[in-house]
Parts: C-alpha cells; sequence; structure tokens
C-alpha cells in the first residue's frame, strides 16, 4: 500500500487541509489533521499504511464500526433510488426508521421529529419542551455536553459552554452525582444519589418548580467522565419531574443506540423519560442523522397547533436508509450481546487491573463499551493529572499518554484527565485486548507523571 | 408500475408516517404525507405512478435535479471507502471540497467550516462575527429566514420566529429594499435602494455602530419573498459595514450554488462579504451538509486561539464528496449557463405574460431559475391575496391554487401570497415551458378570487 503515489496522496489530503479546512474546537495554526485513507470495522488506516485500532469510535459515534456492509449496501441503494425527498413528502425508509426507533423506545414514546445531529436533536427537545409546559426554563448538568447551537450550547454544562454564554439562554446548571469526586461530600454510591437528588430539588425550588419546563440529563453522561447515575438517581429525578408537572429529556446522543449495550441506556434503570434526543450511533454517522423520540402528551400539543420548528433534510432518505440497516445489522449479528459480554467479562476485569497495576489511575467506571479511567497525580489527594479544562503545556501529560497509545496503533479518546475506552460495538474479544494492552503499557507513561 | 403490490407499500409508507413521524411546521394530526416512490431529474413520482415536474426543487435544495448519475455513483463509492471519519482526522474529499468552494468563493475568502445544513452554518458564522469583533448584536431583515436552531431562528425574520422568542439572543431586525411593497414610501427601485440603506444607517446609529458584530442579509432573499437587492444597495451595505468595522454575513443557503447563475448569487453584485454560508445547492442536499466560507481575518482570530465551536460530523466525507462530484458535474454540464439563458430566454419572458394576461399577478419577479410571482386581491391596492401569514380557511385561495398544479402534475412551491419558480438548475426548455403552462392554467384559480 505503501509507495510514491500515497506519499503524494497523503500530501495532497495534507496541503488542501491546511490551505481551506477550518476545524472546529481547535486553534487552525496548530492543527495538523492525519490523512486518512480507509477504514473497516474496529480499524482504519493511513497513507502510509498505518493502522489504527479505533478505541475511540471516532467522536463515539461509530458504533457499527467501518465500513459495515450492509449498511454500506443500504446507502448505495438509498443512493440510487432516491438519495433525497422532502420532509413534507413520504418517505418509506424515514416511515420504517421512525417505526423501528419507537418500537425499541421505552414506555409510550412511539414518534421520531428527526433531525441532522446531536445539537439540532436537543434544540428540538427543549422548543417541544417549552411549549409544552409554557414554561421557560431548562435544568441541565455542569458536566455535560449537549451540542454547539445557539440553543444546545446554552444547554451545554461543559467550558464549551464558556465562549458562547451571551446566548441568554432560560437554562440553570445543576450538579450530578460523581461519587469519585462528589460535590456533595458523600462517601458512598447511595448517599451520592441521595445527595445529589436533594441538590436537585433546591436547585428545583430555588429556580421556582412553575418556571422550568425540562430538565435534560444524558443518561450515562459521555464526554464529560462516563458518569453512570447512582441506583435510584435517575428514578428519582423522574419522581421529582412528575412531582413539578417537568418533562425529563433523556440526551442519548452519545449512550444510545448500543453503546451501553441496551438501545437506549435509560432502559438500564427502567425510567421512562418524556423525551430522548439521539444521533451517533442510529446509523454509526455514516450519514449525519439524529433525532427526538416523543410521546402523546407531545404530540397532542402540536396536534392541531402547528409545531414551530423544523430543517430542510429532517426525516432524510439517505441517513434513514442507513438507520434501518443498522438496527436491522444489531439485531441480526447480536451486536447488543456483544457489547454486554465484552463489557462485563473483558473490559472490566481489565480496567480494574490497570487500576491495580498503574499509579496514575484513580477510578475506572463505566458500562457496556462505554468506560472512562480518570487519571490522576496523586490517588490519595485525587488531584487530576491535569487541571481541569487545561490545554497546551499543563496538558502535556495527557498528550504524552495518548501519543504512546498512537505511536502503538491505538487510536484513544481523551479529555481532560481521562481516557475513554469507547471502541466500536462490533470489535471482537481479540482486538479489545490488544486495545487494552496498549493502554496498559501507555500507562507507564502517565504513571511518571505521578506524586508516588 | 400500479398495481396492488404498489398500493399495499404506499400504505406502508402513509401508515408509517401517521403512527411514527414527527413533522416540521405542522399541526401533526393534519399532515397527509404523499408516498414518494423515487425521482429523476426534474420529476418525481408516487407509487400509484403519478408523476410531478418539481417546480420546488424539494426546499430549493435540489440545484441539480434527482438522482444525478455523477452524484448518485461519488456517494456510493465514498460510502464503500469510507463513509464518515471524525473531523479532526484529515480526508481527502473534505479538503478537495474546501479547496473547490474556496476556488469558487469571492474575494480573499479562502476557508470553509463544514456544518450539517444552513441552520448550523448561521450559527457558526455569527458566532465567529461575535468573536472576531468582540460585539454582541447581529441585524438582520425582517423578511428573511436564517434557520430554526437557538441562534439562527433569533436571526430569522419571518413569522417562523415568533414562537422561539425567547431565545434572548441580541439581534435587531431591519427592513431591506422590497420595491413592491416598500417601507420607504419609494416609487423606484433606484429610490428604494437609497432609502433602505438610509434606514439602515439608522438602525446601525441608534444601535449603536460598536455594539454590532455583523450584519446578515440573504444575497437574494428566498423563501421571504425572492427579493433581488435594487442596484447599489448590497454595495452600500458592504460600505457602511465597512465604515463601523461591521461583518457581513451573506446567507446564500438558497441563492447559492447555480440557483441565481453564478456560485454565489452575490458575484452579480461583486461584492465580498466576510462570511458566506452556504448549504442546500452545495450537493443539493443528496446528503446533509452545509458551511462557512471565512477570510484570512476570521482565520486569524482563530490561529492561535481555539475557536469554541463544532459538531461531531463537521466535513463529513460522504457530503463533500457528493459537494465535489456535483460542482464538476455543474462545470461539465453547463449547468450555470442553462440557468442564465433558461431564466433569460424562458421564464422571464413567459412570467411577464403571465403578468399582463392574471389579474391575480401582482409582479414578477427573480433573476437565473429563482423566480417569485406575487398575488394580490387587486392590483390597484395591492392587497396580497392572502393575508401575511395566513393559515387555513384564510389561506384558502393559495391552497386552491397548489391543487390545481399539483393536479395537473407539477409540484409548486408557495409561500404566504406567493408562488416561486425554483425548479431544478438542469431543467431543460420543454420541462420549464410545460411547467409553465400548467402555472399559467392554476391561475385562472387565482383569478378567482381576485376582486375585478
Ligand atoms: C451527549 C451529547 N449530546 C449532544 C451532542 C451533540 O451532537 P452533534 O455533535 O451531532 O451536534 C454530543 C456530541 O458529542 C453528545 O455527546
Ligand atoms: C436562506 C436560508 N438560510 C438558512 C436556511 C436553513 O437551512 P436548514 O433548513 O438546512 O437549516 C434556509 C432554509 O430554507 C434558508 O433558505
Amino acid at each position: 500500500m505503501a509507495g510514491d503515489l500515497d506519499t503524494a496522496a497523503a500530501d495532497q489530503v495534507r496541503a488542501d487541509d491546511r490551505a481551506h479546512v477550518f476545524h472546529s474546537w481547535s486553534a487552525q495554526a496548530h492543527v495538523d489533521a492525519i490523512p486518512i485513507a480507509g477504514g473497516s470495522g474496529s480499524y482504519f488506516w493511513d497513507y502510509e499504511g498505518k493502522r489504527y485500532l479505533d478505541f475511540s469510535s471516532q467522536l463515539v459515534n461509530l458504533n457499527i464500526g467501518h465500513g459495515h456492509p450492509k449498511v454500506v449496501q443500504a446507502i448505495q441503494e438509498q443512493a440510487a433510488r432516491l438519495a433525497t425527498i422532502a420532509p413534507a413528502l413520504g418517505s418509506d425508509v424515514r416511515g420504517e426508521a421512525a417505526r423501528m426507533i419507537a418500537e425499541r423506545a421505552p414506555g409510550d414514546l412511539d414518534r421520531v421529529f428527526f433531525t441532522n445531529g446531536g445539537a439540532d436533536a436537543n434544540e428540538h427537545a427543549i422548543r417541544m419542551a417549552r411549549l409544552q409546559t409554557g414554561r421557560p426554563t431548562v435544568l441541565s448538568a455542569y458536566r455535560s455536553y449537549h451540542g454547539a447551537t445557539g440553543g444546545a450550547i446554552a444547554l451545554t454544562g461543559d467550558p464549551r459552554r464558556w465562549a458562547n454564554e451571551s446566548t441568554g439562554q432560560s437554562v440553570a446548571h445543576f450538579f450530578g452525582p460523581y461519587a469519585y469526586r462528589s460535590a456533595f461530600h458523600s462517601d458512598s454510591e447511595e448517599q451520592e444519589s441521595e445527595r445529589a437528588l436533594q441538590h436537585l430539588r433546591d436547585v428545583v425550588q430555588l429556580q421556582g418548580p412553575d418556571t422550568i419546563a425540562a430538565i435534560i440529563q444524558e443518561s450515562v453522561v459521555g464526554t464529560n467522565g462516563i458518569l453512570v447515575p447512582p441506583p435510584g438517581y435517575l428514578q428519582g429525578v423522574r419522581e421529582l419531574c412528575d412531582e413539578y408537572g417537568i418533562l425529563l429529556i433523556a440526551d442519548e446522543v452519545m449512550a444510545g443506540f448500543g453503546r451501553c449495550g441496551e438501545w437506549f441506556a435509560i432502559q438500564h434503570w427502567d425510567v421512562v423519560p418524556d423525551l430522548i434526543t439521539f444521533a451517533k450511533g442510529v446509523n454509526s454517522g455514516y450519514v449525519p442523522l439524529g433525532g427526538v423520540i416523543l410521546g402523546p402528551r407531545t404530540y397532542e400539543r402540536f396536534a392541531d397547533r402547528p409545531y414551530p420548528g423544523g430543517l430542510t433534510y429532517s426525516g432524510h432518505p439517505l441517513g434513514c436508509a442507513a438507520a434501518v440497516a443498522s438496527m436491522k445489522a444489531f439485531e441480526d449479528e447480536g451486536i447488543l450481546d456483544n457489547v454486554r459480554k465484552l463489557g462485563e467479562t473483558v473490559v472490566e476485569p481489565r480496567l480494574q487491573q490497570l487500576k491495580d497495576k498503574h499509579a496514575s489511575v484513580g477510578e475506572v467506571r463505566g458500562l457496556g463499551m462505554f468506560w472512562a479511567i480518570e487519571l490522576v497525580k496523586d490517588r490519595q489527594t485525587r488531584e487530576p493529572l491535569v487541571p481541569f479544562n487545561a490545554s497546551g503545556e499543563a496538558a502535556a501529560p495527557m498528550g504524552a499518554f495518548a501519543a504512546a497509545c498512537k505511536k502503538e496503533g491505538l487510536w484513544p479518546f481523551t479529555h481532560m484527565n481521562r481516557t475513554h475506552v469507547v471502541p466500536p460495538c462490533t470489535i471482537s474479544e481479540d482486538e479489545l485486548t490488544a486495545g487494552l494492552d496498549i493502554i496498559d503499557a501507555a500507562l507507564d507513561v502517565a504513571d511518571q507523571h505521578t506524586a508516588g
């Protein structure tokens, strides 16, 4: 695969990228994007033939892996048949995708409003909630990411919100449960759950329950730490919502569609939200697609009065065809089982071992194919390996860890002082073990930055 | 094509749609989406084999027509090769699409930030403008549509903004030029241009020039009336912006990529904006894609400081591959020439005839493949055929007009008291003439609702 031609091709990709592509979340002059030539299953490769095991599933969207033949075929066939059609005209694949999603969704959630991605899914969910309740405010967690458009960035709790504060949305942020770094000084998961609920109740009281349209909550917090809700927490949020007529929006953009071993992560806790937002795993991002799942009460609000929202590509046939094919492949190939089995039998025990072995590992946590390794300078004080929201020199230890992974052919997901283990849901046991071996070795690099 | 099987298929599409699809901008219980089986060129058809000549280009996005073989092939090949890759990794088709767009863009605009559609393109453009200038406010026209996410809906001037006012963005709306219904009591195009510029200058003065980050302007206002800027207007806006250090954002989501016979509509007036937003025609919506084109000054602001915005599918390979193929096909097939030629030699003279013939036609206007027929009750008073933002019974005359078109196999674009002539840019002269014949006949229906 190597050779002069490939080098020339890679050079062209680099040159075009430097000269003409503006990159997200980046200082543009410092971007150096590795040209990627192809991908298959859990791997992708560059033009020199170097292969990477994809432990990030790109941006945790590639649940079915690269180049799944069934999904590729569905896209090819739909492109030939009818690539696009306006939202107001009927489309077979759009209806089929909506039906299949509704069948898999919890409770009475039975209708889908399709969007292009996760941010606009959340935009429309909060619009529905505000109009359904007639209330202005939405509560969301500080440790959250809900997207980067005007409404979604206001919901987002993490530092990506800061440069965009002027959006002036009526949003208030609360602290969710995070036992390892408890905002409530708890010393058990149970206590964390109880105290986090008390805090949320206090916020609701002081914001004014009658002003609150919705609480939006990642069912399992993703980018901000793979924070699995402790026992009773989501049930408690549901009850609080019911008490005050507040809608519960579950953001399943990252946690949904198999990532946690269920169609929807919230199904682990038997809680039925009022609205679910999704994107990413619904079709693994082969075609941009997202959406909101809603039930009869939301539908009723807009049965005779128009819903005031839309977008040109709502229910795009190419995206929906990919979603249909992906959901079928998940079932035909037992992918949810694969996630549950490998999560429990391979990832969890191995991460526990890594914790015992490496001084830099403060905590490991997760479920399914959705795990975090939280790195610390000092296990006693739990001081993060790099400061909150660090960049440049301050973030160097994480950069060194990531570089060690890449050198050995693993593409890691890192965020602040964590690395997440989030490979495709289709990964094999051998690939998973090979990847965890590389992480194990790279943690030696992180260990050098610990106090001990 | 007809038969039991097709009826069953259509019934299934209808049933799925009614039970599971939530529709944009609609009262859900009243949606009756016609199931569409396929499309080719300027036509699409339902399951009973009824064909429609697409005079709406879906949502004015299908510039290259349905099922263009080159674009379909590019999607099929890219899907097999690498459907998706994260924005931080390099992609050949992304770089190529960015380069081709930059080459076609006016002035020194040379970089592209890709999004999924038009709304998020505008979201990012106003974020860039606010950060580049350090100022909060954006001015936009009342007669405008800029999308439906939190930031974009605040920019939007048309009634779709009303239910979403609480977004609280710092946006102020002004009146643009619209000689037929002048907000400035002008009686010529020249006077309209002059007075609209004076009004805009007044708004800038009274809002406070130092608070204004950008003026966003559809180069040719689309959904809100195909309002072609009068001579000198866009130049005047550019000068006003330069005078006060305000950025000019040209929203070319609908007007760009061939619709007006140029790559970018603003090229008609030799004006170089600071930012251009695009979507729709860039790849005809075969795959969701949009973006912002920016120049060195915007780049500089984010060269060493991170740009605080992004989305999972920025620079999606499938969308970019379709864009590359579409731009090439436009050139190989002389599509821009087709638009210019048929616009001048077929559409314009025929619409002038329709105006002479039909009492309901108040004005016709446009350029390229972007035309409006404005319908009135009374040519003297210019009272619109249906009231501003009418729905239900009040909008019935427009409904009757549209129904007459559909009956004869033409899919019209109607908005308020207008029908727009916006077929694919690839339409043939015969198709165009056949479509205009149908419009001609349907205008008899509109004539019945006039005063005369
Ligand atoms: C939980 C969650 N919500 C929303 C989003 C935004 O999705 P998108 O990038 O498609 O706008 C993300 C993206 O990472 C996410 O993780
Ligand atoms: C001028 C203009 N800007 C922005 C948009 C929004 O684009 P999208 O529907 O892809 O969000 C549209 C859609 O019609 C438009 O016409």
